[in-house]
């Protein structure tokens, strides 16, 4: 039904070069003319929804992530609610935790506390190997379940977490302000840290040829906690890994999503690192932000998820200000600067998308009208 | 003893432009030469240190604030066992909470808590004038009872919260992650916004002015939390405020230091708003960041303070590379990009301390031998 959800498609598409896709998020991706903005939002099936709340008062967040049914009905609950454009994987970033044995729980108002947390070079070499495929088979299947229930032109991303991401996550062993443990072990053990981050790299490289073996038609890296490290830190202890991991990426020829928080100073490196697009946050003008990394890469974001909880024309100025900002330049791929936060409004949601699928993107016009 | 301990020196001196102070940090503030890069380290008084857990021990943190021989005790210390070159007034950014009425705890583990926030036009008109040279007098005295003791070419450094650093405590209640009562009544109530942050403003400055006048040399505004804030959204709701803030400030004739953190996509609109010293933290490139904004404005920082419990070694390239990035240009204060955090040893910043003191300004150098 959607145009292109094998990988050999995937892949042919990529490399010929000669079939573009018709979706308007996989154009953008790609930095092609659209007819329309693309739009889709970070947590867009979440706790802001009576469906999924419905779900979720029966379910644990575990428990749906790895009943496949589950999974695919709450991935598909914002693309049939809110017309967005792109759908995304339900999933955790830190299910792999749990084939690796570190023991992972979902602590009410305190977020995801893992109970096993990695401290020493004898932890990392604990760490057992896995098999993606066997052991997050759940995942996968999630995919197959979603794929043939989404419309045309409306293609799945899969995700993971950034090695570092996940990485201060398995340190820390809950969310931090400091990363002060994470910070230790790379200042301290050096060679451990990047064991660590070599092995993460490759267990997410796996993870996401999987997703996309399984129907995915882009993925997005998360290194949502990235923004913790200054730049020398970035190139000597992260970027390394995250440009082997996009290197490995770019084989799926699907769009990479490269996106983290807090990044402002990162987003050259981050781009050198590799991905097709980034994801700015909320923080940087996406106008200049992109005008400083150049054209040649794509652009996701970057509205502030509070923007949604604002009165109507607060947010409406404040969409038209990201739009304005991409000044209607192919690549450009609308969404938040951070995930949809739980009490946001379903209408505010709607109503945006209506505001960018309403604007037309100016400029393209104008040249392909002179064309 | 010390060369300009009264604001009539300090005006003298900013107007005239005739007395060049001999203070390494106060040459460096106005962008003169320097034997060496003047250091000094945000909360540098406090738990890191025996000789401040010892008073903390027998008082609360708000006694220490309220009673002046103690907050100079305690402003001393730092003084004393690191040899760093200003002295910045031990204080709390939120003590001018107490006079409006809003309530004050500081709770084990959260840090400050306010009893009566701050939600609504109705809150914002109920809070009282207040007096900051009688309400806030302990302040003022703390400063009377430091200046003498100091060695010379020491300066003390008074310190406030900014308008939107303020607000934004007052209407949290309390640390925040998302902000969003703060921006939920900047964008539903923006009379009563800008309303709330220039009483605070004024507030502000006649708090600073006060502890110039009792003998400050140099003030630090802190709008830690601003990097919250999209570019847009800090141009239109904060940046005035600020903008008239640091116009009165700059009448004092004393150097402003412009801080926060998080603000890589801020900077320039800071430094348009003002402030004679740039406060940068760990996450820009110093030497970016300044040829950026220009090298009409001083800047301070900007070590991760994390690398302060790293290995010697690590700290020292850290160090180092800071400086580099500096690279001996008249107008660098060395800071970390953030306050010494709690498990700091003591010998990790004495040795930051001789690492900068020992480290030769060359670009200046070279300079001055050509000339």
């Amino acid at each position: 039904m959607a145009e292109n959800h094998t990988p050999a498609q995937n892949l042919a598409q990529a490399s010929s070069g000669t079939t573009e896709p018709r979706s308007r998020f996989l154009r953008a991706c790609w930095r092609l003319p659209v007819d329309r903005t693309p739009v889709w939002f970070m947590r867009q099936a979440g706790r802001y929804m009576a469906d999924y709340r419905a779900i979720r008062a029966r379910h644990s967040l575990l428990e749906i992530c790895q009943q496949p049914e589950l999974a695919a009905e709450v991935t598909l609950q914002p693309v049939r609610a809110l017309g967005v454009d792109a759908a995304i994987l339900f999933a955790d970033l830190l299910l792999p935790f749990l084939p690796l044995g570190l023991g992972l729980e979902f602590v009410k108002g305190e977020g995801p506390v893992i109970e096993r947390p990695i401290r020493s070079r004898g932890d990392v070499e604990r760490l057992p190997a896995i098999d993606v495929r066997q052991e997050l088979g759940y995942v996968l299947e999630t995919i197959r379940l979603v794929c043939p229930e989404l419309p045309p032109q409306v293609p799945l991303i899969g995700f993971a977490g950034a090695p570092f991401t996940l990485a201060a996550y398995m340190i820390e062993g809950q969310a931090s302000r400091s990363f002060l443990r994470t910070k230790g072990l790379m200042y301290e053990d050096e060679r451990t840290w990047h064991t660590l981050l070599a092995r993460l790299a490759d267990l997410v490289a796996e993870f996401l040829a999987a997703q996309v073996q399984a129907g995915a038609q882009a993925v997005q890296v998360f290194d949502s906690w990235v923004g913790a490290l200054g730049v020398e830190d970035y190139r000597r202890y992260v970027k390394p890994h995250v440009a082997h991991l996009m290197e490995r990426l770019q084989e799926l020829g699907v769009p990479v999503i490269h996106f983290g928080t807090g990044t402002a100073a990162l987003l050259r490196d981050m781009v050198q690192a590799g991905g097709s697009v980034i994801g700015l946050d909320w923080r940087v003008e996406l106008g200049q932000a992109w005008a400083e990394l150049g054209y040649g890469v794509a652009v996701q974001g970057n509205l502030d998820p509070a923007a949604l909880l604002a009165p109507a024309p607060v947010l409406e100025r404040k969409v038209e200000q990201v739009l304005a900002q991409a000044a209607g330049r192919p690549g450009h791929i609308f969404n938040l600067g951070h995930g949809v936060l739980p009490n946001t409004p379903v209408e505010a949601v709607q109503r945006t998308v209506e505001m960018v699928h309403r604007w037309i993107p100016v400029r393209q016009t104008a040249v392909e009208g002179g064309a």
